[in-house]
């Protein structure tokens, strides 16, 4: 065992205001390098049908990248640092693939409202304060120490119009240690006055401003481009952010098929389109080997989901937000069945937490009532197909992201289960179920992010 | 202020095991009397439709009972002791209408299952198990622990078909300051081998054995009749617990029409009723003046709701086991057309949380659902009814308990939102919704039940 290293990252939470230092837990873990390997009950999706189980077994990582699972450590890693967490869990990190950032903090407000009057009462008139830089710093530092201390190892986040916050934020993130990607909202149409961009032109612009400083700025947290949704974007603006994508090889993320009404406003400022996809797709936002995201995908058809397939876009599944905005309810086992790629989203602040855990129970949950209340034949989700959602599902987004098997990035959660006390004896699979049902912020032990300890 | 008390119920947690202590609370709370005065921000409801709020206000407790709430210390309470939480919201204690104690051991597992695989699997081998009284009181030491540090002040739980170990939990509940209702399940039939009282006579025999020993033992812990449900519990039986029930005044808590194949079950196995609520009405269980509660009532049609009221029987909304058993969502905005009485239960395991907060979002979430997917007449519930549901609604079967209006008794907590941090300003009824939806277990700051501060 090796101890002699230095505390990774001691500058990281600085900017954190200070009333968050008494949350600050205790790092008991000193790292040398990015060659280690974790002992404990170790449990990773193979697949979304799958969960390969180790008890007692041994991560290997190297240069931040896991060398595979053994139940025994191999000869030729016998030197690395053992961190011996026998008994406890240790899971891939989580995936967030659908959250907004400037949102988080007004989760949980406004919960009564429908959604057109939320987003008037609520999200516009937020994300405008994020031109004052001061607010912009303030809020989102709430934003990032959480996230930081949740399961979350990866994420795609929104951000809002600003050039100047959203570098901030992705600066933040960057220097949290977690990795994922940011995007300045681009809206130029059908939008409040005061929250809103001058024209297609001017939106391009500050994005294309936007994108050469954040190239400067940071190295794990990258720029996607972010057209809100096709409502608020005009076919000029789609159709500039889709040759800006192109040409940089950049990811986007959006909105799509989310509600009926959206649907049929699309197709109304849209006449030109075959269905609501078709107005990316055509913009050349997504294309086949470039992926992207879109959230929600409730009313997503058999042609539309096609056509996301065939354009390597993602279906991103908020379950909380599809019971707190009453759109309906994705029906992911479609989804699953036709081979479509996925993975979760918390979707703050539809969704009020940034758990991608609770995230999983409720994807469960709504998939039992999709099944019970409107079609029978969509068989409810599983344990493996929720863990693979929110690991290896909406990991392979990023990349060899969301399992331990040889050649991924070293992202894994020690978890803390000594809340969850029991009188009777639990298998590593009922473990799982349970810390996925039971566990609160409070229950993480360790986060390492591509091999790095971030607490 | 006066400080110069006894620390209050110092053996109270005895009986918990030591692994607990680490998460034992600091009581920084001293008292001398049941007279007292809190100050905070104080919120409380009136009725279902609106809510009664006092920023900076004062909740004046005479030997324990509430005074009512002031804007200034009234001249005759100025020598009370004050306990100044200024900022922090202060509301009501909760009540949890319906909870398994003894399947508080394994929730969150299992919930793949179908609930037939499900009661086989977990439900009927655990309860077993309390035979064993070493199991029952470590096992029971963990429900108890985390209802005590829960935002629960009444409640009432179900037990197992055992004496000794009904009578265990009910002296550590009474121990814990808590104070409600537990049953001894009774079943006498359409249940497995090893799970099954060998008669009606020997079940209303332990029955009344236990009744006689529960009225000795404990005084704010009471004993309710039990019967599991109809299709466990033979006529002879339901007939017999009816009559104990009238003649010494005793109330009853059961289930009802939680799913159509255990309606249609019932038709067929009381083919002489006229619908489920009758099999229990025309046992003597229920009756007018004498409340008893029924879980779920998903299908309670206008009928059977209008017996329910005519004979005081209170239905119980358990959201999350909606979603987690998938039997369909309790169409609760017809309850409260009507006039129902009602409260929301945890229904622990077929929910995995104690949380009466997280109870509310869901019952809101899933009110949305029913109005989105089934029948758009049910508007989904406010949050004004959440919370009523949760306090005053539900507290009502335990007498003047769930608001602060005077003669209530003083059921209180002391809310800590202090990671809960925004960077807007909120009024207090946000900071109530946001904290109904954000707060987790460790988000109480102190509980006092009947003006009994138990942390």
């Amino acid at each position: 065992m090796i101890f002699d290293g230095v505390k990774l990252n001691p500058a990281m939470d600085a900017d954190f205001p200070a009333v968050y230092q008494s949350f600050e837990r205790e790092d008991d873990i000193m790292m040398n390098d990015r060659n280690f390997i974790l002992k404990g009950d170790i449990c990773y999706s193979e697949d979304a049908k799958h969960l390969k189980i180790y008890p007692d077994g041994f991560l290997v990582c190297v240069e931040g990248i896991s060398a595979g699972v053994f139940e025994k450590i191999p000869e030729e890693y016998k030197g690395f640092q053992l961190l011996d967490y026998s008994g406890q869990l240790i899971i891939p990190g989580l995936c967030d693939l659908h959250v907004h950032a400037p949102q988080y903090s007004y989760r949980g407000l406004g919960m009564d409202m429908e959604l057109l009057e939320w987003l008037d009462t609520y999200a516009f008139p937020e994300e405008t304060k994020y031109a004052d830089m001061d607010y912009a710093a303030e809020a989102y530092s709430y934003f990032v120490h959480d996230l930081k201390y949740s399961g979350t190892t990866r994420f795609c986040a929104f951000a809002t119009i600003h050039e100047a916050a959203t570098l901030q934020l992705m600066q933040m993130l960057e220097k949290s240690g977690l990795r994922g990607y940011v995007g300045k909202v681009n809206m130029d149409r059908n939008s409040p006055d005061y929250y809103c961009e001058r024209s297609a032109e001017a939106s391009v612009k500050a994005t294309a401003s936007w994108l050469e400083q954040a190239e400067q700025c940071c190295q794990n947290v990258q720029p996607v481009i972010t057209p809100r949704f096709t409502p608020s974007c005009s076919d000029r603006l789609m159709q500039k952010l889709g040759e800006l994508a192109a040409a940089k090889n950049l990811r986007i993320q959006s909105h799509l098929s989310e509600n009926i009404s959206e649907i049929d406003w699309v197709k109304e400022l849209c006449p030109w389109s075959d269905n609501y996809i078709d107005t990316y797709v055509k913009a050349g936002l997504t294309a086949p080997g470039r992926p992207s995201l879109m959230a929600h995908c409730v009313y997503s058809d058999a042609k539309e989901l096609q056509v996301m397939k065939a354009n390597d876009v993602f279906a991103v599944h908020c379950p909380q937000c599809n019971m707190n905005i009453a759109s309906g309810i994705a029906p992911v086992r479609r989804w699953l069945d036709m081979g479509v790629k996925m993975g979760l989203g918390t979707d703050v602040a539809g969704g009020s937490t940034l758990s991608i855990f609770r995230t999983m129970m409720e994807a469960r949950q709504v998939s039992k009532l999709v099944w019970r209340l409107t079609d029978q034949s969509l068989q409810p989700l599983t344990l493996e197909e929720i863990f693979w959602m929110g690991t290896k599902g909406g990991g392979s987004f990023f990349g060899s992201v969301g399992s331990f098997e040889p050649g991924y990035e070293a992202d894994a959660l020690v978890l803390d289960e000594s809340r969850m006390l029991h009188p009777q004896a639990l298998d590593v699979r009922q473990r799982l179920e349970r810390y996925i049902c039971l566990s609160e912020s409070q229950d993480i032990k360790h986060k390492f992010v591509a091999g790095n300890c971030i607490f």
